[in-house]
């Protein structure tokens, strides 16, 4: 995996750049959408590929670990083939939903079964045979006490070394090239973001995330963390801040020096009729929308956007067909992939920081 | 709207012809998919155009004069536009829906509030602006003793006149011409079959319907049914022959001179796992198919046939993501047009009567 930076803002931590791997070229800032259970929920790779022009998805390593199950995922060839997709996968470690520290007290660190577990993740994600896989690691919960917090980013920081350990002395099963990312923990502490931040770059890694935050806190929060663990991950690596967020979200943070993204909210949203447009976001269910027969987004890049009218969608959610939600899920990510592509474009044209704040107002807006 | 027959088959009734009206052509023998309230459920509008390859599809009066409501269609310009679909639109009157002898026995047909119904379902239909619209008649149920089976259809003849008087008062809506088809009656009897197919074929309509069949009856009584009607309805005109059926249903009726089906069999059974190939049935939820990568149907038609595995379509539904439903509902829409494509260009190559039965005894097979 290479890492290149096409392009700086002169007046914040934001940059273009482009990532390749050997399933292709994923052009950063990026947002990844998430296809928990080896399916973008009522979205065709086809439409994902060629619609929503998505560079990578994310894939959730329990998930698939319970279904389909490893083992047919192997006799598959990898994830890739299992759902036909050709470009980047990214699979999260699974981490905090089988283990956490407040849920599995008895399970001491020198447990047997838990020793295990995290060699057992790492070479889990090696037959789901994702591009980029994550660290086993404790997300702790928002609020978090200090101690908990550093305790807790202390025990992150062991198993990664065991992540390391056990993903250096395996191979990839099929034939292509899989990056590990660490990831930064310390819960909303500055100095523990600090020293995690240190940690995690001293291994190295292709790659760096910042997990942890958008578990509930204020967002002034999770943008002062993600400020200062960027001043210290590599310039030169792709960051990662998982598990982030709504579109404004996604622009402050690129402003921060943020390179890659995953959130479920543009497909959980859009299954509930809340659209995300470039002029604000839309509840398509409103009945304000009976008799608009204009198109849903005018400026959206994706067939549906011109193809169906607010009223037909509107109408498809008011009698419960499946349509509606297919509509929708397409509608919001191509929203998220031009959202972010015309953020590479104003980093590159230098007028990043005059189009961010314009943006974040309008994309706050109720329609 | 024009009817020309290109070829006819020797050994049976069965012909391919094709259908003209401002909407494109329809090439008969044709399976119109179900499109209740202004969708063919989990399928878009460009997947029927392109993938499925759908000339006509059907809407349902009743189910669109409650939603999104008659004058939600009106000030979209009609349901091809609400919908954005250019192709040809069929809907039925929904008159079992509203009104059967048995459930409104108190409703005596001159009273008022019934005697406009009849007129209603007619300007709905004009303002819901189907290229081909059905008359208002009674469906009655299966078994029907013969004096109700004949007194429902009488009624129906008397309802047919009404209808054809209103149809010919009022004027098209929206810039193309309506044809409005009559509907044969008469339950499962031989003489009472023979007077409505007469009494149809005095109405020299553009195109003619047999309704009341796939009701519940033996399949042999369908078959008898319909080969006593086609025997009457005029040859050159299109016969459509409503709610039919599985796929083996449309090659006996091909056979017996029908020219157009609809049914929700192939949507609805997708929904449920349940695929149509011509090698025969499959259960995509059965265990079995768990490592069987290979696609859902090598003879397929549409993209989806050789995109997905059987091991992933399996999945979706065991993980019950609504992908699942969307590429059944695919695969089965394309298989019905496809089967109903290979029997005109048999019947135009003048082997149809030895590759029916072939493929019926196929079609039957459970894989």
């Amino acid at each position: 995996m290479t890492f290149e930076i096409l392009s700086t803002d002169s007046n914040s931590k934001a940059r273009k750049g482009i990532i390749q791997t050997e399933h292709g070229f994923i052009k950063t800032p990026i947002f990844m959408p998430v296809g928990t259970i080896a399916t973008v929920k009522s979205v065709h790779q086809r439409e994902l590929a060629e619609e929503i022009k998505a560079d990578i998805i994310l894939g959730n390593t329990y998930h698939l670990y319970l279904r389909p199950e490893t083992d047919v995922l192997e006799q598959a060839g990898g994830l890739h083939k299992f759902m036909n997709w050709p470009k980047n996968i990214l699979t999260d470690s699974g981490g905090y939903q089988v283990y956490s520290l407040a849920d599995n007290r008895k399970i001491t660190e020198e447990g047997v079964k838990f020793k295990s577990h995290i060699e057992n993740v790492m070479d889990t994600q090696r037959k789901i045979g994702a591009d980029i896989i994550m660290a086993f690691d404790e997300c702790p919960p928002y609020p978090c006490d200090y101690s908990y917090a550093k305790k807790s980013m202390h025990m992150t920081h062991r198993w990664l070394d065991r992540c390391f350990n056990r993903f250096n002395e395996t191979e990839p099963l099929y034939g292509h090239e899989q990056s590990l990312f660490p990831i930064v923990q310390g819960s909303t502490y500055k100095n523990l973001r600090q020293e995690s931040a240190k940690y995690i770059t001293d291994k190295d890694a292709p790659g760096n995330a910042i997990g942890g935050l958008s578990v509930g806190e204020p967002n002034e929060h999770m943008y002062e963390m993600t400020d200062i663990v960027t001043d210290i991950l590599p310039k030169e690596k792709p960051r990662y801040l998982m598990g982030v967020g709504t579109p404004e979200d996604l622009l402050e943070n690129i402003a921060l020096g943020v390179d890659m993204f995953d959130c479920v909210m543009p497909t959980r949203n859009a299954r509930n009729g809340m659209l995300f447009t470039s002029q604000g976001r839309i509840n398509i269910k409103n009945l304000k929308w009976k008799y608009d027969f204009s198109p849903i987004d005018e400026e959206g890049t994706t067939w549906v956007d011109h193809e169906y009218s607010r009223a037909y969608v509107r109408h498809l959610f008011s009698v419960n067909e499946l349509l509606a939600k297919q509509i929708c899920s397409i509608h919001n990510l191509g929203f998220y992939l031009k959202l972010v592509r015309e953020a590479a474009q104003h980093i590159e044209n230098g007028d990043f920081s005059v189009w961010k704040p314009k943006m974040v107002e309008q994309l706050k807006q109720r329609l």
